[in-house]
């Protein structure tokens, strides 16, 4: 096998769980893992720039094909040397497949979303994503994500224009997209799906898996210097987790395997670390496991001692924005892990002259009060979302340094 | 008269024009003029911190007292140590009397205005504001400002609620804010009033500068930290604008005069400078003059030339965040402070892989293409606004500092 563009050096394996400690090192930085990848959707942080994200301790950022397809489009992307020369961040970047938001963005809105056998044309699966309220003037209607065999087609959420993924296609973008860590082409399936359809779902993942890992390594130069991730998925069935994550895992091509692996999936919560315990039984140690769009800090947690390494989520950005914020919650003496959200537009910190978190080291919380931060959210100043974006990653940042902490240390 | 909180150095008197370059020092630091303060209405320069604020070259923040007053309040300002303090700005900070927005603030919402003389309450000269699409549940209603001899009521734009600014209520709020330069109350009058009202509205005006001087005369300890500037009105009358100056400039209580000076009013664009010129033909060279609410490069260009030394206005960041920043226009071989506006959503940039301005030297230019703040401004994301007014700060803070070149080398 070449030499691939990242390695992973694992440093330390916890004795009590299958947390371990270790390194991602790409070709713009290093990683260590556990990790939390802020998610830069459209190739932005939302509410922070570059400075403000490496100033708070983050080591990478994952966005999103599927937007960053739409707009500003690959090409606009490439011309500019990449994701990260785009967003002016120098360090790792990640992108997902597409695959995501392509079959689901509906259920990602919260907008009902049926999926259904189309009898327009033969040999397709078809998913209606019911939309309201989009700006395309398609409002009230069903907008249908088709997948065959080859690929899925589906609607832009900016223009209702058509658009048709293949796994080919999805890893030409994210080569022109340029992050140091790809995925390939998967579909998500719903965990309300029949064992039937998710059984096909599968083995059409896995032929994608094949077809995407193709497409990268015919494509010598950007194959140097992008690494590939295969996806697990499978639902919430033993057989099929456990047989995807053999196939995932031991698929390869011209002797080429994945670098490593995403683990995806819409999870019901108690279902998710059982289906994360089954995959990474199988899948090898010595290569990362992201657990794809987890999560909450509890969640997290729990996927660290199930053996992940990294993880994204929109959650502790998003949040912010609307006013929730993390704090530590050390009067929890069971859980080295309590925390609790705050909505800082309540009323009760209106006068309230403390940062956010008493002791915190972000920016925010030793430069502002509560007070403060309430005033901007009731005010409509983006200054509000900005500074609680700024404590809510530290609080992440800071959560993962505990982790490794405590996993170095044998306790985890 | 007692040693004061401000000093104002004049170190270069055009001989071309009324301009002048000089330094105004301030507790809390310098800034040096002609010069163009920023605006943070709310205790915040919309979506930039007060590191970008600093580093982009800005001296000063101006808040807008009304805006304050209703939320969070005076009080919780205060609590705090002030305005700098709530905001994390450690440079010199301006205040409104409040009076602007009291009155007009219809007007400034870009709503319908009326003004008739009060059958239900004589002696009133009433306001009515024709809102419309506000928080309050107020939609439509008529919202009537009152006038009297002794201050204006009028009701709040965030809940509907009744207030009354009188002048020593307007000093008391601007002493808790704790600015190192607060103004005097007055009223703004249209230009599209009779003679006989802005005579009236002028006499009350210059009552009221007296009542506002006596008012922080007596608190001692916020007389000693903050400096006062009298507002001259006049509308667009030669006699009236010659009277208010030469009232304000001679107006004292205990022996003690204004400050500075304020050069109010809403004026007709081609009205603006011959009202400056009147002004500042009576008032004292030897204290600083600040033209409120104004303005555009070129109309700050002419008031610099008129003898004005700070300006305020919020146009360079409200422009920024819908997408219109300022590029100097090199071409223009005959104005040296040419230049022009941009709109950064036009699909024509939607490739330009360009900074904003070639050779600026803002951290936009220097990290950003115009393609990504296309991008940006597309999808909605905040960062375009952030980084728009970073640029246009920048250029604001540029074409002051060329502008005291002009000045000091004789050039304008």
């Amino acid at each position: 096998m070449k030499d691939r563009p990242i390695t992973f050096s694992i440093k330390t394996r916890s004795q009590k769980s299958r947390a371990r400690t270790a390194v991602i090192k790409t070709p713009h930085g290093e990683i260590k893992t556990p990790a939390f990848i802020p998610v830069g959707t459209k190739s932005t942080v939302k509410s922070i720039t570059p400075e403000m994200l490496k100033d708070l301790g983050a080591e990478a950022v994952l966005s999103n094909t599927y937007h960053l397809y739409l707009q500003p489009g690959p090409e606009i992307i490439k011309a500019h040397g990449g994701l990260g020369k785009i967003m002016n961040w120098s360090g790792p970047t990640f992108t997902d497949s597409g695959g995501f938001q392509a079959f689901s963005l509906g259920v990602a809105l919260g907008k009902n979303i049926t999926k259904f056998t189309s009898s327009a044309r033969p040999g397709y699966d078809e998913i209606s994503l019911k939309e309201s309220g989009h700006k395309a003037g398609i409002e009230n209607a069903m907008i249908p994500a088709k997948i065959d065999e080859e690929g899925v087609m589906f609607r832009s959420i900016i223009d209702g224009s058509a658009h048709y993924f293949t796994p080919k296609k999805s890893i030409q973008i994210q080569q022109d997209l340029g992050a140091d860590i790809i995925f390939a082409f998967d579909e998500c399936t719903s965990p309300h799906e029949p064992i039937e359809y998710q059984k096909r779902s599968l083995d059409r993942t896995h032929r994608w898996a094949l077809e995407s890992l193709k497409s990268h390594i015919e494509n010598t130069e950007a194959f140097s210097r992008q690494a590939l991730f295969g996806i697990v998925q499978g639902g919430r069935h033993e057989d099929l987790r456990k047989e995807s994550a053999k196939f995932i895992s031991e698929l390869s091509h011209d002797g080429i395997e994945f670098d490593g692996y995403g683990i995806g999936g819409s999870f019901a919560k108690e279902d998710m670390m059982t289906a994360v315990h089954w995959v990474n039984s199988i899948l090898p140690e010595n290569k990362p496991r992201h657990l794809l769009g987890i999560g909450e800090p509890s969640d997290i947690i729990k996927g660290v001692m199930e053996g992940c390494d990294t993880f994204d989520c929109v959650m502790p950005t998003r949040n912010a924005r609307t006013g929730t914020v993390f704090v530590n919650d050390n009067t929890d003496t069971k859980d080295k892990f309590a925390y609790i959200n705050l909505n800082l537009k309540n009323a009760k910190y209106k006068d309230d002259m403390g940062p956010i978190e008493e002791g915190c080291g972000c920016y925010t919380c030793k430069n502002y009060t509560r007070a403060y931060m309430n005033h901007l959210y009731k005010a409509g100043e983006m200054l509000g979302g900005t500074l609680a974006t700024i404590h809510n990653l530290y609080f992440m940042v800071q959560l993962m340094e505990k982790v490794r902490r405590e996993i170095d240390a044998g306790r985890l």
